[in-house]
């Protein structure tokens, strides 16, 4: 039986999810045992520690030292080492691969990529605590976040690839009237080749979740894989690579179709991404390297995913104490620490009216401030849904804050013991106050658990200064809290003309930070923050092209 | 009733032809008065003759001056102007237009759009007067790729534009259980929202067929079109655009979402192209303005049909003669003037098998000759297969070729009288040789009337030179000729590595240079030649962007 045989029910499902855009997951985002079985919370456990202190086996071409560039923001001593191996001989691997992964055709191309999907989930214990250890995430978001929901992603833009390369026939007899005499007709026949090979280049805090959909719809497609990880989060990349590996060495197929290549010297990187022989480029990360690529890699399709000026207006309310604990939430989920996390939270110098009557500013500030307090009262809860701080950038970057320079301290970061792991790097927010001329402390992005009340004009001010940040800026994440229709229609216009995603009025379990696969668009595409969408057709179509041949048929 | 009620036959039609992709067309290509009824020649002839030595009236913002840049290859007066407008003021009312162009929804976009190709069709007449009188195509060419088979291509775009669009939902509830406890239920809105204005700048040869693609896929995923003519070809696209104008008035819309910029300084289009309010650029023709917009356009899209080195690869024939014939029709078709004739004939020195016995390299290029020879023989067929000359540049690449630095000249190119128009500048092909090795003779595009054979030390030499000239300098088109299976199979891996579509063994009525709406891919969009092709997903899929909105469902 074929792979796509054995998944096609899941991938038809997928497929019409991605249309109806309504609430489905392949994958239980449960760590339960009911579902991943007894054994998985153990044997995922089991298989991440004997990955400690070893050699992360690949047998990839080119080998060459053995690197170990992992920092656990835990404080865990991982001392994982992986291979480098020499960038020409992955790419010659790569090319090599291809004309085989190619003759497989998109449908055994589309049910391998899910079967290899499936194998994660059956490991999601496994990769979650290599999540958890290598970016800092709370137990809970690392499992779901890097297992299920990174899977779900994954699913989602395989289905989309089979919805755009099933509609092209591999044959089609073309035949053409021609009155009275005998028509013409043409045999012809449709080959879809992938554009080459594809290099992804994942990111630091979330190194599944934003690598699989680049790494899936360039393998659903046809081309080769070389995944660059983060060298801070390796190892969620690697046994990824494996699974893949192994999978297609199992079938017959040449594993070199996809490989890891480990580097901690970023010119290694963009020697490797200009590189004619790389034709596309997946980029989840900072703008400075996201610009670079954009200007440098000519030869390649690069889809990018950089970083912008999340925020919120706030208007008005009717639900002031849950709005307050929503956006706390926000602001405390993995230390503010996605590409989706609030920045800014504008309020209108006049204050907001609310259903607990109207609040000034500075109530705003304070209250916020406490909300943050109140979910961060209990040392457990506070470092679970914290997390730990994946980098020693954004540590400095809390210090600055703390310092006043980009705004007034309303609450200030602390630094708390972690009950389980007493390396660990744990920082509360910081809450900043500012006025909207004051640019210069909150028109930049500060990646990380740094948020700001900036002081608006007017609603009206604070709708154009919204347009204005998604704009210039960018933004992945926009929301507003109003009672008034006009003010949210209003805003809504402000964010189809900004190319931005709008969340309204919040209040309750769902979290502007926080998207869904098959529903919700990660990123529009349309403004500085992010060139491309998970998932949607134009994250798959161009990559791919179709070489025809044809030729008459002889009667 | 709406455009699209109206036409929704019509588009499931082109849809569901796109995807079977045998012979399909929505419009008769015979320029028949039982077709486009009894009056329609000499309506189209008189509409035609109006323009001649008028202003073209456009009504469009920022009016200046009025040129009138178009020179006939007929040497026919055609003294029509054209307003100059400021570019800033189209592009400022393009953008205007665009909210409520938005709002339409995609549905009565594409509807809109067809509406507009079906008026066009009606129109064909006297559009193939302006496109033969301006390009130099003989009648039949002008009336079919100027007027139906350009509607198809138009059909086409719109066709898989729709596929797109449709396939994204207005709405969205989004039920999430929560096990014992209430579902979380949201309404999500997914709002379609074009990139921003579409510049679409077209060639002298094909202005209308080339020009549709761009302008009509750009146009029903929600952008505002500003048409950039070729200053030599401007009467086709001037019609169009005022069709397209026109309807949008009478449907209460702004015009200004579609205009035309008449320019003959290429600095003025090179300003507009990096502006950074133009948000996409569809261009066709020459590889250094090509070049020179995907460096410097970097705030746009760009779609590019550039040249290339087509070409044909003789190994063996079972059908010398009508293989000959077949080839020299392709070389005569509009004196070469298309972006997908042959350019080099690859032979192998050893000579040729076929059903008349072998044949050496210098039979083939006297019998091509021969052949040329044979189908221009009577005037009047010659005229009316070769059309005139449409640039100067290609009246002087024509004398370079007679002088011989570009190989031996096997049949010399001749001035034909043309029948009707005496000041037409007719010329026949120029056929050259030369070997393989002498890469400055053949490996750069000629355009126009001027082909090489080229000997190649065997077929697997030429196989691979065929591979290296697809790879390194482009191609739109290539074919093959052989009576032996592996032969077929190696040329047809080839080009899957190459990226370039194969004619097999042409010996009827179809010819390598042309290609068929619905089912051929014209250009793969994977090789030097053109980064798109016409049309699939890829050119439309990412013309728009889907901003979301969503908010809790208070029960």
């Amino acid at each position: 039986m074929s792979f796509f045989d054995r998944h096609q029910d899941l991938i038809e499902k997928a497929v019409q999810a991605a249309k109806v855009r309504g609430y489905w997951s392949a994958f239980s985002e449960m760590p339960s045992p009911k579902v991943y079985g007894e054994s998985a919370p153990a044997d995922g456990k089991a298989a991440f520690e004997l990955y400690q202190g070893q050699k992360f086996e690949l047998n990839q071409p080119g080998q060459g030292q053995w690197l170990s560039p992992e920092v656990s923001p835990y404080g865990v001593k991982l001392g994982v080492s992986y291979p480098k191996c020499d960038p020409q001989a992955l790419l010659d691997a790569a090319k090599a691969a291809m004309p085989a992964w190619q003759a497989l055709g998109a449908r055994e191309r589309v049910g391998l990529c899910v079967q290899a999907i499936t194998e994660l989930n059956a490991r999601s214990f496994e990769i979650a605590h290599a999540v958890m250890a290598t970016t800092g995430q709370g137990w809970m978001m690392a499992f779901q976040a890097g297992g299920p929901h990174a899977q779900d992603r994954a699913l989602e833009a395989v289905a989309y690839a089979w919805e755009e390369q099933s509609r092209i026939p591999a044959e089609a007899v073309w035949e053409k009237p021609q009155g009275k005499n005998p028509p013409i007709r043409m045999r012809k026949q449709f080959e879809i080749v992938g554009r080459g090979v594809a290099l992804v280049i994942g990111c630091g805090t979330f190194p599944t979740w934003n690598t699989y959909p680049g790494l899936f719809a360039a393998l659903a497609t046809g081309n080769a894989v070389i995944v660059k990880p983060h060298p801070h989060a390796v190892l969620p990349a690697a046994i990824t690579v494996r699974v893949l590996r192994d999978l297609l060495a199992a079938q017959g197929l040449d594993p070199n179709l996809v490989s890891l290549f480990v580097t901690d010297q970023p010119e290694q990187t963009q020697a490797l991404a200009t590189h004619p022989a790389v034709a596309s480029i997946d980029f989840t990360g900072s703008n400075a390297f996201g610009q670079w690529l954009m200007a440098h890699c000519k030869q390649a399709q690069v889809y990018a995913e950089l970083a912008g000026l999340n925020h919120v207006l706030i208007d008005s309310t009717s639900a002031y104490k849950a709005m307050m604990d929503n956006l706390a939430f926000t602001l405390c989920l993995y230390s503010g620490q996605m590409c989706t996390t609030t920045q800014a939270i504008l309020v209108p110098q006049g204050g907001i009216d609310t259903d607990e009557g109207p609040k000034s500013v500075q109530a705003v500030q304070t209250d916020l401030a406490a909300a943050i307090d109140r979910l961060l009262a209990k040392p457990e809860v506070a470092c679970a849904v914290l997390g730990a701080i994946q980098s020693t950038d954004t540590l400095a970057r809390i210090e600055t804050a703390q310092s006043g320079q980009w705004g007034r301290v309303v609450r200030p970061s602390a630094a708390l013991t972690h009950p389980e792991f007493a390396g660990a790097r744990v920082r509360t927010p910081v809450l900043l106050a500012c006025d909207a001329a004051d640019e210069q402390a909150y028109m930049h992005e500060r990646f990380g658990p740094i948020a700001s009340v900036v002081t608006v004009p007017s609603t009206e001010a604070g709708i154009k200064l919204s347009e204005r940040m998604v704009r210039e800026h960018g933004a992945l994440t926009v929301g507003v809290y109003s009672t008034r229709e006009p003010v949210i229609q209003a805003m809504t216009e402000a964010t189809w003309r900004s190319r931005v995603a709008l969340s309204i009025n919040l209040t309750g379990a769902v979290f502007v930070n926080q998207t869904a696969a098959y529903s919700d668009y990660h990123a529009t595409g349309g403004n500085p923050a992010a060139n491309a969408s998970y998932s949607d057709s134009a994250l798959v179509a161009n990559r791919f092209r179709v070489v025809q041949r044809r030729q008459h048929i002889q009667d």
